[in-house]
């Protein structure tokens, strides 16, 4: 296989039949396809044999043949002339349960082309999950949701080869990563018992399926691979996030933090791969505290507090008036705070030193990030107490699951050579400020390195190259999944970690000093 | 497996999911399913997919599974209540040019239960391979031979199905066993290069294709086995022939021989095959002399000429008033005027013998066989000295091909252990007579066997076992094809066969005492 060459793509040049060899047209490609790609197995659709004997002889028996992996065998979807420079297009899908990202990529070099992406149309449902797997157990309910679903991809698959001179018939080869519930929806199967005890999907490992029997607008013959899961809390998202970071091939022990409502995390090195999920609360999700929102234009992304005159350096994304403030903008406040004296070890604010920034609305303390008179909105965008202890549970739930997994392979969170955080979460979130909270361990800064989406770099992998399908199924097979039991010792941990930055504040010894610096630097 | 088994049908009773066995449905049954078969691979149609979870929990986990075997993996097509007593059934058919057999097995033995026929629809379109080949090549032509051998077969399935009260989806497995051309138009695939040099068919091995793909109405999910061919020339009918003969697994050197148009022989035995195919000429066909017809009722089928009298004993298929004859009536025939000296060693009439039963008819000489007061249609049915001309010339076509198969191993014809004769031409031969006009070899008559319909006796097989799957690939592989040049050692056999019995009469001893014997007996 050459550097920038998948192997979907093969140009073949057959001997001519003559008596002395006179195999079918069919075999004769199929042999000339196994040696040539060094496989056992080639299927071929009727479709494709129909038009086969014609095609072989209007081009002298020299062809371009489009091809994919099925679990146990490899599959012909398409001949063409072999000097047909028609782009043949593959299409990677991050299946979000807030946003659908499509990638769409060349499938002779997997050389990503152009994205796009929508909000996943099953939100008029419901936001989350757990809504829209009650809503599918209702009368038509799982088949509106798999039609919400199918639409909006057709939609978006057609807009985006318009973009592109391309119909979607180029389209022969497509990846779906999402988490377990997206992944049942989108293939019309029940969630049903992905919530109930024990937990059980309908299928881990469904493979690769025809996109016209997932009703697919795209080539009718076109191969659909659908991430594996591990189980109902841990999808094919994370198996891809899994592929994309890498952390199966590292001679050292890394981790991988994917943080929505549930903390996902991945760890282990290239001989071992353990995995758990845990509910992180809501406060790292957008639209839980009262200005929350997922981050995007005029939503607040960082903050500095000046620890002189404690005022507030906020910056949104694309320097709009702020609007409302994200999972890190949020982390970012609370770090800032904790650092400048406002909120104490508790997560408690502080009037003594919030001063006028404190106001009392219906009977609860509020912090006023950004006055009415500054905001986008024309209203206060406030942080609440309520909003603080939320952020409070959530950050020692993160790092309590951080301690109680690397503890169950012996080791200490100290002691990661790399700590990959995935996600549009990832992408924003500031280390320092994660770690000042005591939600991410005090590691050397330099370890952390944000993914981006992996789930759809994951995806966009497993479109250049068969070499990633069988890595898929390794990392699959080799992870052990860790059931968090909610136990008197994780609760224990929990407890300990509901402190800024830890009760044991020895784990945190960069931020043990930058406080006491703070603490010196204060006028007394 | 036990005795009356197939492994198509299989009860599962898995264990219930719980905390510590939570593996999704699918994997859960796959699993079980690759232990019980002892099979790598099995994969499962999305269809079933999604009814796979309400299935399993309102069985308490007890189904009924319906399996196949595709090329590289089982597949399961569906799925039931372990109780349902609801007969699965499969389909063998045997596409012949000119009649389509269907039987209907009971999937869970593989016992039959019934079967039909009828005329291949084809035949509107012209009466041959040939003519539908050159249909097939007009705009749509190809399209409307395929619909209508798969109309045809869709009604013979509906009526079948009624006649035990059951649906067509309830047939999950078919087999289809044709020669290349019907298998070609059965599939859709163009047969256009099969009648030109080189010689190629589309595919040779077509393997196993979704009903619903072929446009069959039976259970959408029901896969449908193609027998793969040789070649051009030999076809699945002959490889399922092959495989209910069981000569490939047979100790000692056997034969098997299918003549229609062409006469198709397979030689060999456990260690190896060879296989070849000739114009045998047309005289052994109905349709051909001119009272030539397929056998059925009216239809005469073996002929008694006195010695002394030289009067006809005709025997006719259901003993009605005579309306024609088959091929192997003219070959009794053939036998009986030989030894009773009515036509010659060159097989001429010979007019001082046949006395009044000889008439010219436009200047040809014509041997009245039924006059036209006993025949059912009225007038005379004869056999004229073209109609011998043309029986001669296959019969020595026959007994050359046969010589030349076996002397290419080395053999002659009378080491042979066994002499299968398949098809209707085999159910009706009378070896005796085949023998004396030296069209088949001179052996002891107990090794003839007449195999009826072998196509669909092989084809009945491959639903009883994937065993028969793997032995049909062997076949396949281990035949060899033996190009028949008609070259001139080829050519001075064929003269020297086309004497009664031969020319080297040393070759049929049985046959030169019984021709002694009548000559003995006759009055001088």
């Amino acid at each position: 296989m050459d550097e920038n060459t998948t192997p979907w793509i093969q140009i073949v040049q057959l001997d001519e039949p003559s008596l002395k060899n006179n195999t079918a047209d069919a075999e004769r490609l199929l042999q000339a396809l196994r040696s040539q790609l060094n496989i056992a197995a080639v299927d071929i659709d009727l479709s494709v044999l129909k038009t086969l004997p014609k095609i072989l002889r209007d081009h002298d028996f020299n062809i371009r043949c489009v091809l994919f992996k099925e679990k146990h065998q490899w599959v012909l979807t398409d001949i063409q002339d072999a000097r047909d420079t028609q782009l043949c297009a593959g299409l990677a899908i991050d299946l979000g349960t807030t946003r659908v990202v499509l990638r769409l990529v060349d499938l002779v070099s997997g050389r990503p082309l152009t994205e796009s992406a929508f909000d996943n149309p099953q939100e008029t449902i419901g936001p989350d999950v757990l809504s829209r797997i009650h809503f599918a157990e209702k009368e038509d309910g799982l088949g509106h949701l798999n039609d919400l679903i199918v639409n909006g991809l057709n939609s978006a698959i057609a807009q985006l080869c318009d973009s592109q001179q391309l119909t979607p018939e180029h389209i022969y080869a497509l990846t779906v990563a999402g988490n377990t519930t997206m992944t049942h929806l989108f293939m019309g199967l029940s969630p049903r018992w992905i919530i109930r005890e024990p937990y059980i999907p309908v299928a881990n490992n469904p493979g690769v399926i025809k996109a016209a029997d997932l009703g697919l607008r795209v080539n009718p013959r076109a191969r659909v691979l659908i991430f594996p899961n591990i189980g109902s809390y841990f999808g094919g998202d994370l198996i891809a996030g899994a592929l994309f970071s890498r952390i199966y091939q590292s001679s050292r022990t890394c981790v991988l933090v994917d943080v929505g409502t549930n903390a996902e995390v991945l760890l282990g090195n290239k001989n071992w791969l353990i995995a758990c999920a845990g509910a992180a609360g809501p406060a790292l999700e957008g639209g839980v505290t009262r200005m929350g929102m997922t981050a995007g234009p005029g939503v607040i992304d960082q903050i500095k507090v000046d620890a002189t005159t404690l005022a507030f350096d906020i910056h949104t994304i694309d320097e709009l008036p702020p609007i409302g403030i994200c999972g890190s903008g949020v982390i970012d406040l609370a770090a800032q705070l904790f650092l400048s004296g406002m909120i104490d070890i508790r997560g408690q604010l502080v009037p003594a030193v919030c001063g006028s920034k404190l106001k009392i609305i219906d009977g609860l303390s509020h912090l006023v990030v950004v006055p009415a008179k500054s905001s986008a909105t024309g209203t206060e965008l406030t942080l609440s107490q309520a909003d603080l202890d939320s952020l409070m549970r959530s950050k020692a739930a993160m790092y309590t699951i951080l301690e109680t997994i690397t503890e169950s392979v012996g080791i200490t969170p100290h002691e990661l050579a790399s700590f990959y955080v995935a996600g549009t979460f990832g992408s924003f979130i500031d280390p320092e400020s994660a770690i000042s909270i005591g939600m991410l361990p005090d590691l050397p800064r330099d370890r952390y390195k944000s993914l981006g989406n992996s789930s759809l770099g994951g995806a966009t992998l497993a479109l250049e190259s068969d070499a990633y399908h069988d890595e898929i199924n390794q990392i699959r097979e080799r992870i052990t999944y860790l059931e968090l039991n909610v136990n008197q010792d994780f609760m224990n941990r929990f407890s300990a970690a509901k402190f800024l930055p830890h009760t044991n504040t020895s784990l945190f010894p960069s931020i043990k000093t930058a406080k006491k610096k703070e603490l010196d630097a204060e006028p007394g």
